[in-house]
């Protein structure tokens, strides 16, 4: 805690030299922030004292402003506090959410600029948050910044799950390695997006996950990502120090800020156990809390989709083929001659939807049923989707009043190629068409490079596009599952309405050549800390040559895996993405999909390892059912977990989804065996996981079920 | 005209070189098209065989294009027309305009591209105008614009009224000189401005008025500019050839098209007399009709204003200087310290009402009247308005319902300092908010730097913004005044709710240290000719120190030449722009401010010479009076002026307010006489004109007057 001699040294104004110490609730982390001799704010901070970050400088450069905000501080205030309270999410992994810190907030002084500068530190027992706060004053108002200095001094070598730095795409494979190699890894590691800027060969992503060789899991992020650009880290990998290196607009500028204002929180979550690490709430904790009044339009969704037969290219998006380029407003679609494989009709449609109601899907995805995609990406065309006119065999009224007379609800789909001046022309209309036809959830996406030209994905400028998309779509009771945004930083806490997001690598790369079936086990430590993923699970054919000839990509994970990422990949929106046919041929397996909870009370993660292996089990949000999913890698393995999280003295109905034995990735990937058995709190399951494979189990209450002839576990 | 056995020649595919000649229809102007030896389109243009366009070149160079679309073209078919027909503008200087010209569109293809490309020429008897098409076609879909290279060969060392060439502003002091000393004064010409990009020192903006040695008046601009960027003219000084030099993006590409397109009209207006440019419709005739279907919204406005005392410093727009930066949403301006000079608040207000009330005037704009002032430019502040709070001091409801009362407008104003996302982002509201509480009028502004950063005031980005808000705000039946906005192109032709624009140097500038006093007589040749400016004429007080005693900047203009303004810078909106209190002083001289008609069946420019003199002469529209305009130039003239445009045999009263003798711009501006005579269509007048002087004429019919004791002219 916050050492009470210092703070009255204070008021002698002596040079605030002397650290400043705070330890988590637990005492198991502790920090310290002091100012070095030149006046630069540093921190550190130590796990079971053993060194996590090694003294670290904070400060910031302004644009075309001549004091530099890294030096010359004194201390003149600093100021503690502890919260120990609850929140209940409108969805999430947990019912209720515990937010246990201790903070210290440091006021410093600049000599030379007059300025005054709060760093905020909130030290939980699983990780650390900071951030910057300028208050109001005379001597700061408007500025630039040309870049944060935030250091994270590593203290050895990690090993590190990494993607490459980028400032429009997170869409990577997973690359683990030294910190040192990254240099030496980075250009074959920048596989091809239809928009990509990389920036440093030290740059890498955050979240950003390492273990350091005495086994301590530490993971840089950030939280509550408003009106700021997008962090990335860039290494001295001499030093193995990272530093903020943050998304430039058009003009090479990093932020423009007006005082009073804050930063994001820059996290640091900590733990010897990597399970802490995929049951962090640090990042939630520190957005603010629900800035929605009324929730109810807010649910978790269940859905099929008219998508997966176009991302194969077994259907297309477009229409027509007969024009190079279309106009909204201008081309006539009654005139032209459609291509016949359009995905969006109908009839196909009514096909999903039927097959949603009789399965209990909540809502069939369309992607493809308004005018425009026969030239969407590519052209940094403007105007390039209107959100509004349904090409000609997209009936919106027919289907929605179909879809309405089956329970089920159509998933809007709001694709703006990047063109966000565009979407936001046409976002009060579009939202106002969901409201007039029954749509309360869209997807939208950000294929391609970002209008206005020059701008990044990830800079302010459009990391305010997707902020603002989110908050209209609230006013409008829509739900919203932004594609190729900005990736999440907990901002759902605060707008329960974001319930979903892509910014990762996810199944679609499964037939644009394949991902690393290890992917799915880094996940969980990387992009899915900021927020749930729209991963779209649910793969059963894996041979995509069989919906496309012209298709040879293999999606490299077994049945089994595909089952087990409705729990490992926390999500309030899941999608079982493949065609209804390859579920009718594999209903015994699809059983799980149709069962399997989207909202929880309450989470463990049983086993984890980052790129290895994770096996998580939740409890359905207020039933007695549990899910179990495990997800293992590249290599065979053998899970063990036992049962402990169920109620005691109470026997279940455990039906077990897993790898058969001769089950592979690449070779055998269709092979699962389905077993029900008995279980208790004093289970234990020793189960086989096959290479890039993995099981899931359904547990229910065995009271008043058949349980004739069922075994134990 | 076109000559058919030119035409009969290409059905056997013969090589382009032939000429395509085409004469306006009294023959005057003749124009040829041609493909040089390297099959680069060429044109000429000759005015009573006088050579004003030497053989000039067509093309474009595109973006990351193999092929330059410059040479290498053939002429695969020529077409020719004649219209002449009549339109009726809602507003303007003519109750029905004609529209006549010949027409030669030829279709150029490119065999190495297989590009066609099609240029279509425009000849009325008053100039040439002609733009690109891009038809569509398989090999041409969406492009980008590198540069357009569009000639326009001067045939001479002409002596030229320009301004700088510039991406932001045009508002600059025009300079004259010859094409060849462009270069030499280029670095003086460039003034302050808060927005600025200078290109070239050889760079000017159109329109721009030149004089050939032997009396040929020519003028370049553009005509219809919609989504492309604003084009200037780079002079090559050795040769006098000006070439097209569009307005570039954020990363330096001048515009995105997408075939089938065309671009703004590239207009070339000549005469050997004066009168016929500043007379000449064929901006307006080259634009779309309109596309407005109930234009009934749409109506001349005369206006008094809360904005002279802001302009020079006697008051402000912002409410407080208590804070250094303020935040929408965020300032609780309940709580601040008012600085008891904010000149919206709701006494002053309504002072003005009570003025315009009193003395026939429609509407009373009121600038400040919304928060956000306080740091309003300079700073590249993003959310910087919205639009849609008052003032803690101006009270939105009670001002309209005693405006209403007394039959008065307040005109809103929407400042965006640029900041166009923002603007777009509460445009439906602000709009709204404008229907909502009776208002039916907006100037907007757009001073300072543009958002997104990067962007220019003219790049096709921007100039598609302004267009976004005509057309909305024609929605909500709102009539649109554009400051700072890119230079009118007769847009408002074709949305005539487009009823102002400034985009060249206003009145403002007599309160930042003054405009030259022939600035007035060049405005007519140049920026009046794409459509009507907000001038804000009307100054009585010329030594500004006596409204702020620390602005001593003197208004270059004599008492008459402000009233001449009325009538010589056509505008369906004038504003009398000085304070009441001046107006009341003045009140004889104000009486032709009250009479003036903003509204015209019939224009006749009697005289005119560029930055020398323009004499107007104006029915009003519906009515039986005429008024007259006369404004000179830097030195004393005299005016004759015949008034044969009177109904034959029909007696007038004509009252005339003129320069005293004794008046001089600088020295005694406030020096005039007003006399009364009786006029017939016989009648001559020779009228001194002082030095930056000018006088106003308003003539009615004597019958039913009192015409005791008035003398004939």
């Amino acid at each position: 805690m916050f050492r009470k001699i210092c703070l009255a040294s204070l008021f002698f104004f002596v040079a605030g030299l002397c650290a400043q110490t705070l330890k988590s609730p637990d005492g198991s982390l502790q920090m310290e922030f002091s100012l070095a001799a030149d006046g630069a704010p540093q921190y550190t901070l130590h796990y079971k004292n053993k060194a996590v970050i090694l003294p670290s400088r904070l400060g910031f450069e302004f644009k075309n402003d001549k004091t530099s905000m890294q030096t010359g501080f004194s201390l003149e205030n600093a100021t503690t506090a502890t919260v120990d309270d609850k929140w209940k999410p409108v969805w999430g992994e947990e019912s209720s959410i515990r937010n246990h810190y201790n903070e210290l907030a440091v006021t410093l002084k600049q000599a030379e600029s007059k300025r005054t500068l709060v760093i905020r530190f909130r030290l939980f027992d699983d990780g650390l948050g900071f951030r910057y706060e300028f208050p109001q004053q005379k001597e700061l108002a408007h500025f630039v910044i040309k870049e944060e200095h935030t250091q994270f001094a590593m203290a050895g070598d990690h090993t590190a799950w990494w993607i490459p730095g980028d400032y429009d795409t997170q869409e990577y494979d997973y690359s683990k390695s030294k910190l040192s190699e990254i240099r030496g890894l980075m250009a074959n590691s920048i596989t091809a997006n239809l928009s990509q800027t990389s920036f440093s060969p030290t740059g890498v992503q955050t979240s950003l996950m390492m273990k350091s060789a005495d086994g301590i899991y530490i993971n840089i992020h950030e939280a509550a990502l408003i009106d700021y650009s997008c962090m990335h880290l860039n290494l001295d990998d001499k030093k193995m120090v990272f530093e903020s290196w943050l998304t430039p607009d058009a003009r090479g500028d990093k932020g423009y800020l007006l005082a009073p204002s804050k930063t994001p929180w820059r996290t640091i979550i900590v733990s010897d156990d990597a399970r802490d690490v995929v049951a962090s709430k640090i990042i939630l904790n520190l957005n603010d809390p629900c800035k929605i009044d009324d929730t109810s339009f807010i649910h978790p969704v269940k859905y099929v989709g008219v998508w997966w037969e176009m991302i194969t290219g077994k259907s297309t998006w477009a229409y027509t083929d007969e024009l190079p380029a279309v106009q909204i407003g201008v081309t006539d679609y009654s005139k032209v001659k459609p291509n016949g494989k359009h995905g969006a009709n109908n009839e196909n449609v009514k096909r999903y939807i039927d097959f949603a109601a009789e399965n209990g899907f909540d809502a069939v995805l369309v992607e493809g049923w308004n005018i425009g995609w026969e030239d969407w990406f590519g052209h940094s065309k403007d105007k390039v989707f209107d959100f509004i006119t349904a090409y000609p065999d997209f009936d919106v009224q027919a289907l929605h009043t179909y879809a309405a007379s089956k329970n089920v609800k159509i998933v809007m789909h709001h694709e703006t190629s990047g063109s966000t001046r565009n979407y936001e022309r046409y976002m009060e209309q579009a939202y106002q068409f969901m409201n007039d036809n029954g749509y309360d959830a869209v997807k939208s996406g950000y294929v391609g490079e970002i209008l206005p030209r020059g701008e990044n994905h990830y800079s302010q400028w459009t990391v305010n596009h997707y902020q603002y998309a989110i908050e209209e779509a609230a006013k409008h009771k829509i739900m919203l599952n932004a594609h190729e945004a900005v990736r999440p930083t907990g901002i759902c806490r605060t707008w329960p309405n974001l319930i979903g997001n892509e910014a990762a690598r996810g199944t679609e790369y499964q037939a644009f050549g394949g991902s690393k079936p290890n992917h799915v086990a880094v996940l969980p430590f990387t992009r899915l800390l900021g927020g749930p993923m729209d991963y779209t699970p649910g793969i059963f054919e894996m041979d995509i040559s069989k919906l496309n000839p012209d298709n040879h990509s293999h999606v490299n994970s077994t049945l089994a895996n595909q089952l087990a990422l409705y729990v490992t990949l926390y999500s309030p929106l899941q999608m079982a993405a493949d065609l209804p046919e390859h579920y009718q041929r594999f209903a015994d397996a699809f059983q799980f999909i149709k069962d399997v909870a989207i909202d929880w009370d309450e989470s463990k993660y049983l086993e984890a390892e980052p790129g290895e292996f994770v096996t998580a089990a939740r409890k359905a949000k207020g039933k007695q059912d549990w899910y179990v999913g495990s997800v293992g890698g590249e290599n065979a393995r053998t899970s063990n977990i036992n049962f402990d999280f169920l109620d005691k003295g109470k026997e279940y109905i455990a039906t077990i989804y897993a790898d058969a034995p001769e089950a592979h990735y690449k070779t055998n990937p269709q092979a699962y065996v389905i077993r029900k058995v008995l279980v208790n709190s004093k289970s234990k399951l020793t189960q086989f996981v096959a290479p890039g494979g993995g099981y899931a189990i359904s547990i229910k209450p065995s009271a008043g079920q058949n349980t004739k002839g069922l075994k134990k576990l």
